[in-house]
Order: C-alpha cells, then sequence, then structure tokens
C-alpha cells in the first residue's frame, strides 16, 4: 500500500504505535507539541516542515518565507500553553538560488521570532531541488498549565479564537489567480499568518481550559482530533462558528462553497479549546483584555464523533481538512 | 551571486549576521547545537537535515536512514557535553513509496535512540519528490560543564576519539560499486554510525575538556572552524592522525589517497577536543574505562591558522570537507 493510499493520519499513528515512550516523557507523539520533564520543568518541543510546492502559494517572498516557518512552529507551542526559549530551522535549498534570498528568509525568521519575544539560536543548511524549511521550536510550561488535546469533559463549553477561512480563501485567490481588489486581507492572511502565542499562554494561566489544539488542517479537522483525543463527542452550532466576513464575501462573489473556507480549509492558527462553563468568562476578559475574541461554538457530552446543528438539523461533521498524502 | 558561488559557511555566517541573540541565549548559531538557560537550566537543541540525494549512498535501507538521523542529531549533543531528552523528526516522503517504509523509518528511530537512552516523542509527516528526515534533539547540560567550540587555550593538546576514514572510504566504495569483501566494516561505517555520546558526557563531566566539536565535514574543516571559533593556531602530527586501518588498506589497493579519507572525508562522528597537558591522563583514562581510546594528535598554540606536519615540514592544512552547495 502507498502512503497516498492511507494518508498522513494513519502514518501518524504507525509512529505513535512503533515509538515506545518513557523517561521524562510526559506528553509523546500526537499532541501539537511534546513534553518532557527534566528537574521539575516542563520542556515543550515542536517540529513543523513547510515545503515549497504544498506550502508557500504563488509569490511568496522569501521573507514571508521565512515568516510563516517561525509562525507555524509558534502556533503549536500556543497551543500548549507554553512560552517560547528559541526557534532552530533545517532549510534545504537549490544551488541556482541567489545569496539574497537567504539573507531574506533569515531576516523574516529574525524579525518574526523576535516579534513573539524568542530567538533563532541554530540551524542546518542543505541543498535540495525543492525549498524546505523545517523548524523546531521549544520553550516551557508548568505542570499545571499544560494544555493538551486531551481533557475536555461532559459539559463543558467548546471556544474559538478569532475568526475562519481568511486563510484558505486567499489560497484559493492565488491560486485561481482571481483579482486581489478588497480582498487584500485575505492574500495577507495566508501569506502573513500570525500565531495565537499570547493567547495560549492566557490560557495556560487562567487554568480553567481544559483542552486545546491550534486549528491548521481545518476546524472541522481539528474537532474531530480534538474529540478523539479527550474520547467524547462534539457538537457545534454553524450559526456560532465565526467566519471571516470577507472569505464569506468572496465565496459569495465566486461561487465557492463558504464551507470549504471556514470548515475544511485549514492554516487558520486560530485556537481551539474547551472550557468549563463556570470559568467561561474569567476566559473570555482575559482574551478581551487583548483584544482577541473568544466565541462559544459547540459543547463537549458524553459519547464520540464531532457534529454540527445547522437550521434546527443535527448531521455528522466530515472528518476531512488539509492533509498531505491525498 | 548563486548559493553554489559562496558555499555552506559563509551562508551560515549570513544567519549569524542577521539573527540577534537575547533572552536566555547562551550559545546561538555558529556552534554544534544552541543552549537556552531558563530557571538555572541549560537547555541544549540541535538540528541536522539528511537530504536522500546527499546524505543516503545507494542501498540505505529505510531502517538505516531511521538510525542515521537519530545519530547525526545526538552527535551534535555529544559534542556539546548535552544528555539527550528526546527527539522530533520532521520527514518528507514520495507518496508513491510504500507504508512498509514509513514502519521501516520509525522502527529504526524507534531503536536507536532507545539504545542510546533516549525517545522519538514528536514529528510531521509531509509529502516532497525527494526523501527528506530533518531531526531536532533536545537535552540538558550543566553550565559549568558544557562543551563549546570557543575556549581552547595555548598550550592545550588537541585529542580525538577513535579512528578517521572507515565511513567516507565506505561511501566511496558504494559510489563507485567496488567490491565490499573484506571492507564490510567501512560500509557499516557510513551505513549504520554512532555517536560518541557517553563520552561526550565523560569528557563534560571530566571538566577538562576546554574545546570540542563533533567530526562530521571531515578532520580538516572541523579543526578548522575549532581553531577559528577559539581563535588560536592548531599545529597536528600527520603520524598522530588514527587512521581506520580498513580504510587506509582500501586507499592502497584502490589508489585513492588515504588522506581524502582520514582528513577530508567527513562523517566520522568522533569527538575533536581539547584539554590542558595536566588533565590529560585523567581524561584518557575515563575515556578508556568505556572502551574508546583517545589519541592527543597535536597542539594549540597562539595565532591562528591550522598546520599539519609532516616528516618534519610543516604545512597549512587545507580548509576543505564535505560541504554542501559545491
Amino acid at each position: 500500500m502507498k502512503l497516498s493510499d492511507v494518508g498522513e493520519r494513519a502514518l501518524i499513528k504507525i509512529a505513535r504505535d512503533v515509538c515506545k515512550q518513557g523517561g521524562g516523557v510526559r506528553v509523546g507523539i500526537g499532541d501539537d507539541a511534546a513534553v518532557i520533564e527534566v528537574g521539575g520543568k516542563y520542556i515543550v518541543a515542536t517540529t513543523d516542515m513547510l515545503v515549497a510546492g504544498s506550502h508557500f502559494p504563488p509569490g511568496t517572498t522569501p521573507k514571508q518565507m521565512g515568516k510563516k516557518a517561525v509562525v507555524v512552529n509558534l502556533s503549536d507551542l500556543a497551543a500548549m500553553g507554553a512560552e517560547p526559549l528559541g526557534l532552530i530551522f533545517s532549510v534545504a535549498l537549490p544551488r541556482r538560488l541567489d545569496v539574497k534570498f537567504v539573507r531574506q528568509l533569515v531576516q523574516g525568521m529574525d524579525e518574526t521570532a523576535r516579534k513573539y519575544g524568542t530567538y533563532v539560536v541554530g540551524g542546518d543548511l542543505d541543498e535540495s531541488d525543492e525549498i524546505t524549511i523545517v523548524g523546531a521550536a521549544f520553550g516551557t510550561t508548568h505542570k499545571r498549565k499544560l494544555l493538551k488535546r486531551s481533557g475536555a469533559k461532559e459539559g463543558d463549553l467548546v471556544t474559538v479564537t478569532g475568526t475562519f477561512g481568511a486563510a484558505s480563501a486567499g489560497l484559493k485567490l492565488l491560486q485561481k489567480k482571481l483579482p486581489a481588489k478588497g480582498y487584500q486581507t485575505l492574500v495577507d492572511t495566508i501569506l502573513e499568518p500570525s500565531a495565537r502565542l499570547k493567547e495560549g499562554n492566557l490560557l495556560a494561566r487562567s487554568g480553567a481550559v481544559t483542552s486545546a489544539i491550534d486549528v491548521t488542517d481545518g476546524l472541522a479537522a481539528n474537532l474531530w482530533q480534538l474529540a478523539e483525543e479527550s474520547r467524547v463527542k462534539i457538537t457545534v452550532d454553524r450559526g456560532k462558528i465565526p467566519a471571516h466576513p470577507l472569505a464569506k464575501k468572496f465565496a459569495v462573489q465566486h461561487d465557492f462553497d463558504v464551507d470549504d473556507f471556514v470548515l475544511f480549509g485549514g492554516e487558520d492558527f486560530e485556537l481551539l479549546f474547551t472550557v468549563t462553563p463556570k470559568d467561561w468568562r474569567k476566559v473570555q476578559h482575559a482574551l478581551e483584555r487583548v483584544g482577541t475574541t473568544p466565541t462559544v461554538i459547540g459543547r463537549v457530552s458524553g459519547g464520540k464523533g464531532v457534529f454540527i446543528r445547522d437550521k434546527e438539523k443535527i448531521r455528522m461533521l466530515p472528518n476531512r481538512g488539509y492533509e498531505h498524502f491525498r
């Protein structure tokens, strides 16, 4: 059987089955980042790979590549509630590229890392036909403040930061070479995403969050991952999911299905998390104080699967999103 | 100017110039690994990338790829004297590969990590035309026991573990499709290298080592890096450099220059380090107790550059070795 026949998640399951975990490992393969305990401290580590062909839309500048490589890794730390210690990068580039490319790429990395209060501290450089940028971010968190994908409990509220669909609508615009006039925000969102690092830290410190994940594969796919890791059922309300207004407008104008952006698009880099109803106001206010609006989109209950209520009808939400090897 | 015109080291220099370092960064870009201080602890992190075209000789099995990906990263931790906490991997694979490939690759990673007392704790999976395996290893060390490339002092002995040339002779054998009979050890060394992790820890704990680097680019290139980072002159004795006996025999039989294996070959994964003369015996005995023979190959003096004494003639050692973008 070929990799393309089984899909990325089946392959991650293989890695999870094969790799034994021991020593100080507190969170191993399968969450947003790994967590190791050493001398009472929790060290959080994650890696994310960007391959030009599938991750950088046409027209992405070297600087934007560097920025994005930082953001995707910090977003994983955000989802664990960790504070970053540093970033390292392995970069493979075609030998015909100009030296300027490297300078701009690294400038994008450096500026973005510092914007989030951290640094690029090391790396490796190699030759390859396809531009490939692999980052690893590491950070710390406190044991009691660790956000995991498992932990959602019956009765919890299902909550998200920000809005959905802008990045994947922007990607569609670039891929189809549609006019960007009026839609520059969508293009900016796919080319220069942000990580919810500050928000992740606030959520961790609140002590009120029972589970969390960052939305990179699409809201539907990440809801499924949260439900599966927490062994619960999640029901969301279609009317409450905050779609980016421009993504909606773009979908209507060009006759795309808005759900393909909002539910199945990916690269939103928002946080999806669960919180007990009694703590909801506290969490809401903490996020609003830093200018981020959280929205309750659903509820956790006993059972399994992810369901969506749309105009009083409830159906199972398809478990699909951005996946490699398709 | 193209990347191929300036070479890998010039590009690393660009990254070093661009990336500001701050916060808890104790060792940034340019050493074997980065070091960040957090709450009195030193966290060490490194990343190494293996691209099939340039790192895996024809015939490398998926399991051997996984093993090597672990070893190259642990070798960097060894050179810092760090103890590993965990490994994470980003892997890009062609979609036409069989699922078995992934299982065997991950088995190689898992077995090798555990052999060195650590674990594979996370990763990312992607699609690419060329097999690309990027590892990141992280570990801890104590402030006073950190081995850096800078620190060699006038009068120090220049010392190595093990022997040189076996890996690059093995690579030549595979590349030229020469008969492996009698030379299987050379082939094994390039396909299944070892990391001097135990030795690096011993050296760090001895408190007697003034600088260290792992030999991956070739002994000559790594001697130059040590001399440049420590701002000293190094003079080595050709007659004292321990060549692997089979590498020598192979060179003679097939009319290769043995120096191309021993001095300029790379992938030896031995440790090159400096030690004060008064501490030499202590270090020697500590290593011998774990079955590793260290050899004094030269001396540190004031000045700069790397020189080699060969039959009473002293010449500058060419600063060349394995480099990408050539």
